[in-house]
């Protein structure tokens, strides 16, 4: 007999890891430890109780539905309040284009990436960006080229001189509403520019927005989406953030001649999404009020924040050449640190002083490249844990950069 | 402005389309039309009332567990009850096998093309094969290569060919019960077989077996995994056919050295599978009979699979050339002609007639290209349209040979 012998894992997968933020979690559960590494909505902010009644009624009422194959795009009436919400409230969608229920937007990513690139094209990220969609990406066995991020967004003027010199873009992935992990939002021109330079180089925008709601103050901006009036924009949408993450539920907006194709790579990927929590969505969006519900996530979230941005700014008084973001919604502040300073030895430092941060090589598109930013959350911790660890924070960078 | 423009598709993508399966669908809503063209369980077997009152308990007392982010290897309680009633009832998993939840038995087949293959490579199926299976491998911009079926399941000298003269075949794609679509069940000298020639050309057996619980008489035979000694079998597993398929939840059981690769796939494609299925699923594992509930199962679809057997032979009867399978589980007869008349031309004649069943070539490896069976289901019709159907089916296929 032979021996036991593992097969080859495939090129694609081959340099694909777990999250390295996954990897960090480790250390948030020793004891003591205050957390600022997580990406997780807060559970306050879930409709528990709505669905606890709602989930009892729909197995009761409709088991069938609820337990039969469903169909590939999606429970009909959620793609349907879906898809007139974010028409009607944010000018999302036109008329030509159609809606494809998702298993939570990291599945629109990667079936934007299986219908859209080939082995061999590039894939165009900001840089740092979100390591789930880095990796999805990774995972298509194409050149993922970041383009650098400032305050304002994407820098579209790099981002040209990416589409002049390679030849095989396919797709640019971008957050442009408080970034993971830098939390801040692209600016109303570059969007336009951004848009514009798609339609010129013929490449598609996949704009991942699942915090699109998440504004705790300053003025909207318009989505991509809503600026392109050529079918150049995939919309990714999520109920992760504003309903709940475990549901699994997220949607693409997209030109409707890409839907057979993408329904098909839906089909081949998971036949479809899980019935219940499409008909419980689609439940607690007819019979609850769903605008007052995301008010009420804003309101959590904008107390946590601002006790962040306060607790930094208390903390870092006089380190004035440490910058950190005040992001006007989302889930995350950036810390960047002067002079490239190494984010990953912060990083060490931090945990040495039990606080657990996420360093910015996390985020590398090219790798894991150490970077001069980590990444806070603050939609996790208590009040209290922000204001014990942001005192940390304060200590040790002061320290860190004595 | 620029003109609207539809971003090529990539090449994977290119050759799949919706299953041919659902577009015969359009026809089995026409009134009047009896349909053996299904593939669905059948809902009398779905445990509603359990479902009902467990759903309401589970997300009244831990509606955080169900609504946050769970961990992509999946529900921890559920891993642990299916790894050990695979293991104590079939032999299924080894001391060094891992197990991983997925969002059903389909996402199974596609992390495992993900993993295992690059483009270019080479993947055995059967010929015919489960059209769902087929589609996702296409979607992976691989060669495809069907293998021959009888009735005693793939041929194995057939396959032994195509290992010596194909050099980069990675995956052979079986389903050993009660073939999805010819009924049958590989026997166990090819069982035997088929491992041997696994482990002397070094490639990986992907063993998708979603009816093997769901035999209705005859000897259980050992599956490919329990067989396996050398790590060259991944089981496919599926709670679709014995809980429900709307849960959308199934199972890989593999070496655990590709658990850490499997599971980074599993992230990048859909971060986890859905909380509530799972904890669903486990509730009702522990606190309910699963055993008696399967046996329940195939007491319903015993009687459905009798009638169509029973109402074959009777309207076949003189017909001696047309040969049609008895299987002793699943879901599936497969129905033969004679001197390779078309099974798509039946196919018509009996929509023609009201009877929908599915043409053998939408079950081709190679295409559509047409075969001399077409495909009955028993589990979804009635007794009294299985009754009506065959006298249909034989006056039909008397005209046709005529």
């Amino acid at each position: 007999m032979l021996n036991h012998a593992t097969p080859k894992i495939s090129d694609r997968m081959e340099p694909v890891s777990p999250s390295a933020i996954r990897e960090t979690f480790k250390f948030t559960s020793m004891p003591g430890m205050i957390s600022f590494a997580g990406g997780n909505p807060n559970a306050l902010t879930f409709p528990s109780a709505e669905f606890a009644a709602l989930s009892a009624e729909l197995m009761e009422k409709n088991p069938v539905g609820v337990l039969q194959y469903g169909i590939s795009e999606g429970f009909g009436p959620l793609r349907e309040l879906t898809k007139s919400r974010c028409r009607e409230k944010f000018h999302i969608g036109a008329e030509d284009d159609d809606i494809l229920l998702v298993s939570g937007g990291q599945q629109g990513i990667d079936l934007s990436l299986k219908c859209l690139t080939d082995e061999g094209d590039c894939v165009v990220s900001e840089n740092p960006s979100f390591v789930g969609g880095l990796n999805a990406i990774r995972s298509y066995n194409v050149k993922l080229l970041g383009v650098p991020m400032d305050k304002d967004g994407m820098d579209t003027d790099a981002l040209e001189h990416v589409l002049k010199t390679e030849k095989r873009v396919k797709l640019i992935y971008t957050i442009p509403d408080f970034q993971n992990p830098m939390g801040v939002c692209m600016s109303l021109a570059r969007r336009r520019r951004l848009i514009e330079l798609a339609e010129r180089y013929g490449v598609t925008i996949l704009e991942d927005s699942p915090y699109h709601e998440l504004r705790y103050g300053g003025e909207a901006l318009p989505s991509l989406k809503s600026l392109d009036s050529t079918g150049h924009v995939i919309y990714c949408g999520s109920y992760s953030k504003t309903v709940a993450p475990g549901l699994r539920v997220g949607y693409l907006i997209l030109d409707g001649a890409l839907a057979p194709k993408f329904t098909a790579a839906k089909q081949v990927t998971d036949v479809h999404t899980g019935n219940w929590p499409q008909m419980l969505i689609a439940e607690y969006l007819t019979r609850f009020d769903f605008d007052a519900h995301v008010e009420h996530c804003r309101d959590v979230y904008r107390v946590l924040r601002d006790a962040m941005v306060q607790g930094l700014t208390r903390n870092l008084a006089g380190c004035d050449s440490v910058r950190f973001t005040r992001p006007e919604g989302g889930l995350f502040i950036w810390v960047d640190l002067p002079g490239g300073k190494s984010g990953y030895k912060l990083f060490e430092a931090l945990l040495g002083q039990k606080l657990a941060v996420v360093p910015g090589s996390a985020f590398d598109p090219a790798g894991k490249r150490d970077k001069s930013g980590v990444r806070l959350n603050f939609s996790m911790p208590t009040k209290e844990q922000i204001e014990q660890g942001t005192a940390i924070f304060g200590e040790t960078v002061r320290e860190f950069m004595a």
